[in-house]
């Protein structure tokens, strides 16, 4: 039987390897076939390569997507009377966009079941920013998602080991044989988690520049619409915006400092460039839920903030806790004088990174006081010696190989940098 | 440090991936560290996949193929005071040139230092024809080998698992991770244990047609030169010979058919074209070895018969024993009276495949008995219901089967086919 199948996923990396189309029922039976451990770790691997430079054709892609769901429990949303509306980011440095969302669009009547994940590499995650917060709990039953949800209307977890099992495996896998950069198959792993989760409807935040994953347009764009017509095909009202991500989002990069930036913005006081994607996607997810409301209200009048709060400490986190803080700090002084016109995501990523906020292995702990502040942003003038960036770490050592990262990060120059439009496109179903 | 291993695999992967070109710093660490186990499998199909499709340069090659040598041993054949000169097949159906070409070559004064494999698919292999005649040893050591290459001028064994250790783990992945057709993975697989075996000349019997690895001449050429390259760059005088493989060659397809029809060879009554093969290929290794004498003289003559007798004695076989006999034998048989157009290679090897001559798995034992005889050959007239194949199994319930394969391997028309050459090509260094 194992040799049986063996033979049969040879054939099949085969018909792939050269260009032919797999059936709907080859593409169940191989992601079936893995998921249960029957397809050995080497066949998958030299499938995903072939994946990576042939592509998935639309019926391959919507099979292969449908059967990763199919590879887990489906969540049941139904006990949730209010529309269900998540948001989904490729992923950025500073992008804390999450925390604030979630509470404000469920502040404007509207219920927000994000699953998110950690951080690996540059960019952070959504959990690792939430758990330096004292008690807050990021693994929830079903059962317990689907209550917060109901009570507060909005609620920020760990995906449970049921939902879509096979993106799990396929994507630890994928991490370590050079076939995470293939557009099918960072759709479908994204869209079965959402399509399993069983939201309504979805807003796509997808990051463009060099701080993002995608650094190209045309390849953002060509995975948003792919994810957007998974979504739809799914029965998922999807959209899509995307996003500029060549500076970091905010002031803050790490994750006490990322959450505390998103409660100052929740009061109303967030950094002009955070509030603007984040009102953008809260535009469009209420559209999807029906829902006719102004979200900046909302971050004025302290409702958002009320359901931030109520959300933490229905997950058992204390908002008035103090959070964690680094016991070493240092600083990255302008240059020159002139107009700060450059501060590389990737750069400001890496560096927060090594400074202990993020993770290289997913084994890994991360430092919750860790971090970058972004004492100016490109647009605003420095003089010769003012700080523009501050490093925080629990770890002395960690400075060096932080500073490095920065060589080249910051451009000061005699004029203001164009400005650029922070959402760059629109992509509806 | 098996982490970091990790790490730079997928770098190196990556790197390959999107068309970079390997270092040979990097292709050594990479063969090292897969040989020793510190690259796990699914990271080496992944590379492998993506070198199926980015290829190898030609420098990336010669590293390539050189780490694989320096993975074991280099056998010295310095002890042998003959010129050594060798001879590689691709594979074919009934393909038992080497039965008869190294005691040849040799009794016309090389050495043939001979190191075969064994069957897999619908292609037989050498040792397990050898391995019909009572007491024959193909698992000799290297001294052993050496012994009877300097005592009786030729020897045909298994190559050790010292020769190339790399090639032997990177085959087995190639085959369940469908990476097997690659040019420069064939060619570095084959010349790796070539150039490790020692010998100074190598001819490479590339063929061509259905019967063959290579289907289509413009492969065939591409990796004859490829491996014609990489001989002389290590070392190796080497010349390839393309030979066609579209009709099984001579009569006899299986393992004790075909050592009997190799000793009628050897006593100068063997079928036209297995002897035109033969010979061809015997004076491009006597070029190679510098010297002047006519093959043919010694499949007449006596001379090569006996060297073959004593080769056959000193590795412990009995060359007059009688050879295993099948118990069943069934006949096809012709549908009509004309002239045989065309016997289907790839089909009569499947067909004595599944008699029992050949293995579906390394595992799997062949039985010598079985086997396909061709009573009948292309441009010969056959009458309606005269005997066209004679099929031979020990285990009566594979005929059937065996019959499938042979549906559409029999043509038969009014017209004799058009003569065509059997040696296509000649490609040097």
């Amino acid at each position: 039987m194992a040799e049986a199948g063996r033979h049969v996923a040879v054939e099949l990396i085969r018909a792939k390897r050269d260009g032919r189309t797999l059936t709907g029922d080859e593409i169940r039976w191989l992601i079936a076939a893995y998921t249960a451990g029957d397809i050995a770790d080497e066949q998958m691997s030299a499938l995903l390569m072939a994946v990576f430079f042939r592509g998935l054709a639309p019926a391959e892609l919507r099979a292969w997507t449908a059967a990763m769901v199919a590879s887990g429990e489906r969540l049941d949303l139904g006990a949730v009377s209010l529309p269900t509306v998540d948001k989904h980011s490729t992923g950025g440095v500073g992008d804390k966009v999450s925390l604030v969302l979630a509470p404000l669009v469920a502040s404007c009547g509207a219920a927000v079941p994000q699953l998110s994940g950690r951080g690996l590499g540059h960019t952070g995650g959504t959990l690792d920013k939430l758990e330096a917060i004292p008690g807050w709990r990021a693994g929830l039953s079903a059962a317990e998602m689907i209550a917060v949800l109901r009570s507060e209307g909005c609620v920020i977890c760990a995906a449970g080991a049921d939902l879509a099992p096979a993106d799990r495996k396929l994507y630890a896998l994928r991490d370590v044989t050079g076939t995470v950069e293939s557009i099918p198959l960072i759709a479908s792993s994204i869209m079965s988690k959402k399509i399993a989760e069983g939201t309504s409807g979805l807003v796509l935040d997808v990051k463009v520049g060099n701080g993002a994953f995608m650094t190209e347009i045309t390849a953002a764009r060509l995975l948003a619409q792919t994810m957007v017509g998974l979504g739809t095909e799914a029965g998922v009202r999807t959209a899509a915006l995307l996003t500029r991500m060549d500076i970091p989002l905010g002031r803050a990069v790490g994750n006490a400092v990322e959450v505390e930036e998103a409660v100052a913005t929740l009061r109303g006081e967030g950094p002009p460039d955070l509030v603007a994607v984040t009102l953008a996607l809260a535009r469009e997810m209420l559209a999807l839920a029906g829902i006719d409301a102004d979200p900046a209200a909302a971050l004025t009048d302290g409702t958002a903030l009320d359901r931030y709060r109520r959300m933490i400490a229905a997950q058992g986190g204390d908002p008035d806790a103090p959070l964690p803080r680094a016991r070493h700090v240092e600083q990255v002084t302008a240059a020159s004088s002139g107009w700060l016109r450059r501060l590389d995501a990737f750069a400001v990523g890496v560096a927060a990174w090594r400074l202990g906020a993020g993770r290289a292995r997913k084994e890994d702990p991360v430092s919750a006081a860790a971090g970058v502040l972004c004492l100016a942003k490109p647009g605003e003038r420095v003089e010769a010696g003012q700080p523009v960036l501050e490093l925080r770490a629990d770890d002395e050592s960690r400075f060096a190989r932080s500073r490095e990262a920065l060589a080249n990060a910051i451009e000061i120059g005699p004029e203001p940098p164009a400005a650029a439009p922070l959402v760059l496109e629109r992509i509806t179903g």
